[in-house]
């Protein structure tokens, strides 16, 4: 018998498998009422889970923080994930594993009571700011709203608490730009929504080390140019410094490395994508052919379409 | 024809009636994976909604603040409200309005484009904390987490970034208390999982000004203090200050007034509630027979139990 595959995407729900439009979770679920939830996407490229260790590993982590049981193991964990892809059959896609804190037992609000809620779903890989804005360039500007400080919120814990990101976001839209870097409380870059940020001086490029996530796609720029001998810092960027650089990308799974060409009312680099941005760019895309970092999905031989 | 009334609980989802266990959202609604959404709820007394004009006033602020729609009028909500309480025949109950970003179309990011949802339900009234809780007093710790500072995300528009408080919570589980108070990054006492806080020192009561939510059980004991004669300031209260009160209460919709018999490892009141807090808690239930205060619900005469 030949399983049909689901090409629009498909999701995993506490064993059942549903359709993108049927995947749901309960509104009493803490995991909505609470954000009381962690997360990790990973991305697939031609067919191959790229730094799958690295997300498991960063999931696998939140949830233990969190006091989170997952109910299965990282290899069960893996199995999943490409299960969904499988039954999808794409070969570029996204694939998130979610973990809601779940239901509180009725009458109860005691957290230790709840059973936790795994869900993993794979859909269609889809560029952050559209194909045009990855090759010429983003506008983004800095809003009024600073990033919530890690004194609140472990952001190495990769969570949904996004509404200082989405207000952001909403700022970018009134002031016509793209997207926003939101500063941190202490007046330092951080991070905007879905990315981290680079700022390029020279050939030097600075990264920030607090109250951002750790990214998977920030790691995999790192470790690039430690490889290939680029100068990269990681540390604060104030915001007079962020104002001054030559260069600003942002990376993010869903899109890899992106340049921006405009901050507030300043264009960078005559605004086209400069020469470090362009080519870190091009060595991230050149790692998704590097076995070190990929997990070929098995898919199925004989499916139907 | 008679409705079947549902005691357990209802939800209107969409324009569609489902018991609280049908009850979902997409896993895809950017009130999930972004926590973008806003929500109020309103307590039913006795089969009267308490202070219903104030909640839906807050919501109505929250939802445009955030540039939601809610697709109804103000006049349209709370009949809605009221239908939900009516098909549970509940006369005490929790009644919720919850509006969510909403799904993105395929392919976007675009939080232009995203229909916003509006959620209504109605569920048994529960006690914070449990009954005994609630006549002998809470135990409450300060732990390590600081709330989300109001640069971050604005406190007065009701959210679910909840992540702090819920740490808090799994904190004071681990130190052996009921719950947890939480100061804010300068300092200052804000609020805990779903309550304001007030400090007693001899007869006059002090809140926190900033940082927190404005709650509606709050301003009811704002109110009836400014009628009784009973001083109260709004202001900042530094830990090392809060840390001397002779009393300590919690306001919450889901519990009232709601006293705290130790701080850590100091004991309030030889631990048990001391007079200015017992004084203030009969005095919020008295207010629950001010007709200024009531919106009695319509309910079925006839409806099949």
């Amino acid at each position: 018998m030949t399983l049909k595959l689901a090409p629009g995407g498909i999701a995993w729900i506490d064993g059942e498998w549903k359709t993108l439009d049927e995947a749901s979770i309960s509104i009493l679920d803490l995991g909505f009422t609470r954000s009381d939830v962690t997360y990790d996407v990973v991305h697939v490229w031609d067919g191959a889970f790229f730094r799958l260790g690295h997300h498991l590993d960063r999931f696998l982590r939140s949830t233990a923080i969190l006091k989170m049981d997952i109910g299965r193991t990282r290899e069960e964990l893996a199995e999943l994930l490409a299960e969904c892809v499988r039954r999808t059959g794409l070969r570029r896609a996204y694939v998130a594993m979610v973990c809601t804190r779940g239901r509180p037992a009725p009458g109860s609000r005691d957290l230790r009571l709840c059973r936790n809620r795994l869900i993993a779903y794979a859909l269609p890989f889809v560029w952050i700011g559209g194909d045009k804005a990855q090759k010429e360039g983003m506008s983004a500007i800095v809003p009024q709203f600073r990033r919530i400080p890690p004194e609140s919120v472990d952001p190495t814990v990769k969570n949904y608490h996004w509404l200082d990101l989405e207000r952001g976001q909403l700022e970018a839209y009134e002031r016509g730009a793209d997207t926003a870097i939101l500063l941190g409380t202490d007046g330092n870059v951080t991070e905007g929504p879905g990315f981290n940020v680079f700022a390029v001086y020279g050939d030097r490029i600075v990264t920030p080390d607090r109250g951002v996530l750790e990214g998977i796609t920030r790691s995999a720029v790192i470790d690039i140019c430690r490889e290939r001998g680029i100068p990269l810092e990681i540390g604060p960027i104030p915001e007079a410094r962020f104002r001054e650089a030559d260069e600003i990308f942002l990376s993010s799974t869903a899109g890899g490395v992106m340049p921006v060409v405009r901050l507030d009312d300043r264009i960078l680099f005559n605004g086209v994508p400069g020469p470090v941005t362009s080519r870190v760019r091009d060595l991230y895309w050149q790692r998704h052919a590097d076995p070190r970092d990929l997990t070929p999905v098995a898919y199925l031989a004989e499916a139907a379409e």
